[in-house]
């Protein structure tokens, strides 16, 4: 790997302090974040740890950050910012009470909120010595890891630039007499050889399973003529997600296929051009609606328009309906409107954007229409 | 894959009847369960859906339990054993409430079980409509999940055989002047040839790194004469692991190696033959700590010597001091003792064993002493 698994240190150290003041003006007095995106976020640190506590503990009063680890699993946070950032490291070794630590590094006060990633197992026995329940650190952490800075989105280009990369092998994969699990193998493969550390999700839906949204893979054998939606997607390091779908058709296009891709891709690239800071995230979602409404099959775009998408595959903003958040510089997510015709065919198309000064930019430069292979 | 992903459903009716029949014991009223083993092993459904709520109900009560599941991952639920057992399924579509449909799922009565793996982003919201917190699901779980049936025996024998064969192919990845992380990459394929449907996690501990118990893998170059721990695994269908450690040296082992490894060996196989029913799990790790400290370097062994094993990785019993829990026959476990000798080299060795009325079996039938390479 030659891509370093963080960022330089000052990155995190400023990320922490800018936690600290979002705690104060949401009048929280500590912060708990166990292994997960917030982790990785906060320290550079991937640690996957569950069953033994590892857990960056942040009072609002500005004191050194500590970190309560398990002593095996020291070496887990050699890769991340601790050391460098000069945080307190309480280590523990089984049989001794890991939580009692965590009451051990938290000052003054009672309002604790939690990252959302972190489990029953913990947060149970934690939250039995606060006086009530924590709260989610989400709203904390949503604006922090909802704007991107400049190092981020290089970290979402690369990722954009390596997904395309396979797409644009799709015609090596992907053929009529295969079944979409020996594609999706050859697919894995190639994520991993364009320089992801690993796939994270693979859906090649052939045929009927394309117009189930969320369908997988499966040992369906693909067939001359079926419409197939590939999406795809892993993490580049320092741990950032690609996420890309286009349609696929084996040989010629049957019926309406071509005409109502047509009309999905005109609905994709209207949403993309709706964004830009003040527009909120609905409106975003509408103006992925109206082509396909106005081309009388809205009602087979069943799902929301797109995710944010950073250190997890999804994260807020949400692009849906109700969601009257106003875009800015700096967020990433998804758009990705889809149609699905049950029983017989479906499409979807993806890219990631950038949210700029004055539009968006996308990370994902494939051709989005149709692909006859 | 020939295997089913999950067994035949009167298992997991059966299972769902002893869980309420646990319930009633513990004097809980409902249980729920989100993504993760516990789901897995109640319904034989390997969802993993994290931010939209999934999420099995059971009332203490006996009547059928709900699953409340985004309608956009319904088909998540078809491989499962929800339909054939008539299971209530509660849909909900983007922009409802999930929390409020579990909350119509729950009966009388107030004390609330969690899995342990349910995220702090569902937890935290069901938890504010229930009279306090809720309590660990685990203590409830922990009994049927830890006595395992014979067809969950049979699929770790499948999983061990699965990675013996993995073990037995590695004089064709290890070797001098590759990186360790170029030996995980074919051990990886092996892995995933050999019949698991994933790596879950590949350490190649060379030469000093051998000393770090919790290393994984590094660009490290091996060298001739390095002794090499490895200590891989993952999943077989239906989602039951695998999880074995060898040691290699490349070449002659120089100075104690040889000895040492030996004495390991031994304390290994002591371990095993301490395993039956009625001795704890505290004896097993002690039986396996004698001989290394009658050879002088019995703190060289610095973790337990074990942690059971099924559809988690880590999961109940752990082999470890201060547990006095009694072995019963069924339980699965890692016996895996290990000796360090920091900036020098590292060793471990480890099988997993399943109790029987009189002893226990191993999975595992690789050769234990030192491999030369």
């Amino acid at each position: 790997m030659s891509e370093e698994t963080r960022f330089a240190a000052d990155v995190y150290g400023d990320r922490l302090e800018r936690a600290v003041a979002a705690m104060r003006a949401a009048h929280l007095d500590a912060l708990l974040v166990t292994p997960g995106p917030d982790l990785r976020y906060l320290l550079g640190s991937a640690a996957q740890s569950f069953e033994r506590l590892t857990c960056l503990v942040i009072n609002a009063d500005g004191a050194t950050p500590s970190v309560v680890v398990p002593k095996l699993e020291l070496a887990s946070l050699q890769g991340s910012a601790v050391s460098d950032l000069g945080l307190r490291v309480l280590d523990w070794v089984d049989g001794t009470d890991p939580y009692k630590l965590v009451r051990s590094a938290l000052h003054a006060g009672s309002r604790v909120a939690v990252a959302d990633a972190m489990p029953a197992l913990h947060l149970i026995p934690l939250a039995e010595s606060f006086s009530g329940l924590p709260v989610s650190a989400t709203p904390v952490l949503r604006e922090l890891r909802m704007i991107k800075d400049e190092a981020e989105i290089e970290a979402l280009r690369r990722a954009g630039a390596a997904i395309d990369r396979v797409h644009a092998r799709m015609g090596d994969f992907l053929m009529a007499g295969r079944t979409e699990a020996q594609v999706a193998a050859d697919i894995d493969r190639a994520i991993q050889e364009e320089g992801h550390t690993e796939a994270a999700f693979i859906i090649v839906g052939s045929g009927p399973h394309g117009a189930d949204p969320h369908h997988e893979v499966s040992n369906r054998v693909i067939q001359r003529g079926d419409v197939v939606v590939i999406d795809i997607g892993g993490p580049v390091e320092p741990g950032y997600y690609s996420d890309s779908t286009r349609t696929y058709v084996l040989g010629e296009p049957r019926g309406e296929v071509a005409k109502r891709i047509a009309e999905l891709e005109r609905a994709q690239a209207a949403a993309v051009a709706a964004v830009r800071p003040g527009v909120t995230a609905e409106a975003v979602d509408a103006a992925a609606r109206a082509p396909l409404t106005d081309a009388g099959f809205g009602d087979a775009f069943v799902h929301r328009t797109g995710h944010g998408i950073g250190l997890s595959v999804h994260e807020e903003p949400y692009i849906v309906a109700g969601n009257d958040l106003e875009l800015r510089a700096g967020m990433a997510f998804s758009v990705e409107p889809g149609i699905y015709f049950p029983g017989e065919w479906g499409a979807r198309i993806e890219d990631i954007v950038v949210v700029t000064e004055d539009g968006c930019e996308s990370v994902n430069q494939q051709p989005h229409g149709l692909t006859v292979l």
